[in-house]
């Protein structure tokens, strides 16, 4: 009996971007997915968005825009579409961000995957229930949201630590963001360093933690994912992975990529 | 005396793709570009767009979207944005079309270069005057808008082949661009032997061209141009090469790019 093989020729990717900052996450992308992939990106158009504002009403309101985005990337033929930024997740609450993932996904055959909500699912598949949260650049205001965020989807919050804490960075209260300089969480680069530290001292202050979760989005970890969790001996999670990871399942890649930590280890 | 450095760190390129369709023109670009190169990508979103019409008008009418691409790259950070597809300048005619980039451009501090403008700068660079032209998936019609284009930018067109007249698709009289399977314009591969073939063809049948030119910008010349040059004894000339080409130069890169034809070799 002859098998038929569906496998496609090409898997093609989508990337959504939040808009003013340069997000080059699908290039990134390419380096840890199958050859045969190709990748488009569509950046968010909100001309009045700010991140200087302490409010999140600009991320809920934000949801036709995204949809707008998916839109124009399942029309040019994506696969599987992919959302980056927690916030766009985290404003709506867990429950709330899964509908909108579902809404927005809606009856195509192109699955939508959020990296706020992909998180969550990704801590999950690690069977982390206890974690450790490194949130970098949210303030303490952006830092309960996520926290909030997580009870809802039922992780237990054993410690937490943002530039403030750690003191490099003042959280003047008027900001949903914090940082500036190399800090600066509007620069496209990651203050590699700085990451690798907050990791280290969550983890030494909260050792009974199932995994370490790394916000906001823009601190990229597949470069240091890796040597970070063998220092620590635990999962080390961001949203960088969680997008890949969650594109690689939805494309049916079921082959580990090493060399990255354990989420993109265990596609399966 | 210590010299100090203007270099960049990271060269920024956008990329504004035409809707429904699936362009890898940035992440191709990266294997051309210097090192410290990063991109994004913005993709045109107009709803009623229809590539089987015979009318103009929906390129002409597209320039606010246009503009509305170009801002949200140059909000993100682009030192340079490109713009794919031709049509999107041809339908304006020459002059029409290079008064449309300038106001795109505006006072921005951001270049912007739109495919169908620069490949008349690209041709003029290596002293073209007389062309020849393999317009592939043009129709009859959309090949007669190109050769309006190509004449008032001052160019003789020595000879123009498409599709149709090469026997291999039938035009119906109804569409801007033709083919279908292989040869469909919508798929986001090069049909590359049917390229190779039509730049033979048209060379035959145009020795006393300059150079040759190929479109619509779909047909990618960059991993043939090199080898088909020295077949037929002179450049060939296409959409692909003239953005690349037209970034790299408003990059301020000046050193070669060997081994993809005679336009990226010339940035100077």
């Amino acid at each position: 009996m002859v098998q038929s093989t569906t496998k496609p020729s090409v898997h093609k990717v989508g990337f959504i971007s939040p808009p003013a900052w340069f997000d080059i996450s699908p290039t990134e992308f390419l380096r840890i997915a199958p050859k045969n992939t190709i990748v488009m990106q569509a950046v968010m158009r909100l001309p009045d968005f700010n991140y200087q504002v302490d409010g999140v009403e600009q991320f809920i309101n934000s949801v036709p825009e995204l949809r707008a985005c998916f839109n124009s990337l399942t029309e040019s033929g994506a696969d599987v579409v992919t959302q980056f930024g927690y916030p766009f997740s985290l404003a709506h609450g867990w429950e709330k961000a899964n509908k909108v993932q579902k809404s927005i996904q809606g009856s195509s055959r192109t699955s939508f995957v959020m990296m706020g909500v992909e998180i969550v699912y990704a801590m999950k598949h690690l069977n982390c229930k206890s974690i450790a949260i490194a949130s970098t650049y949210y303030s303490g205001k952006m830092s309960s949201i996520l926290h909030e965020y997580l009870l809802e989807a039922g992780f237990k919050i054993l410690h937490s630590e943002n530039w403030q804490s750690q003191g490099i960075a003042e959280d003047k209260g008027s900001n949903l963001f914090i940082g500036d300089g190399e800090l600066d969480p509007t620069a496209w680069k990651s203050p590699v360093d700085a990451i690798a530290n907050a990791v280290r001292n969550v983890s030494k202050n909260a050792s009974a933690a199932d995994c370490i979760l790394v916000s906001g989005g823009g601190m990229r970890l597949l470069d240091i994912a890796e040597t970070l969790e063998k220092e620590v001996g635990k999962p080390v999670i961001g949203g960088d992975l969680a997008i890949y990871w969650g594109i690689l399942r939805r494309l049916g890649i079921k082959r580990s990529v090493r060399g990255h930590g354990k989420l993109l280890a265990n596609l399966v």
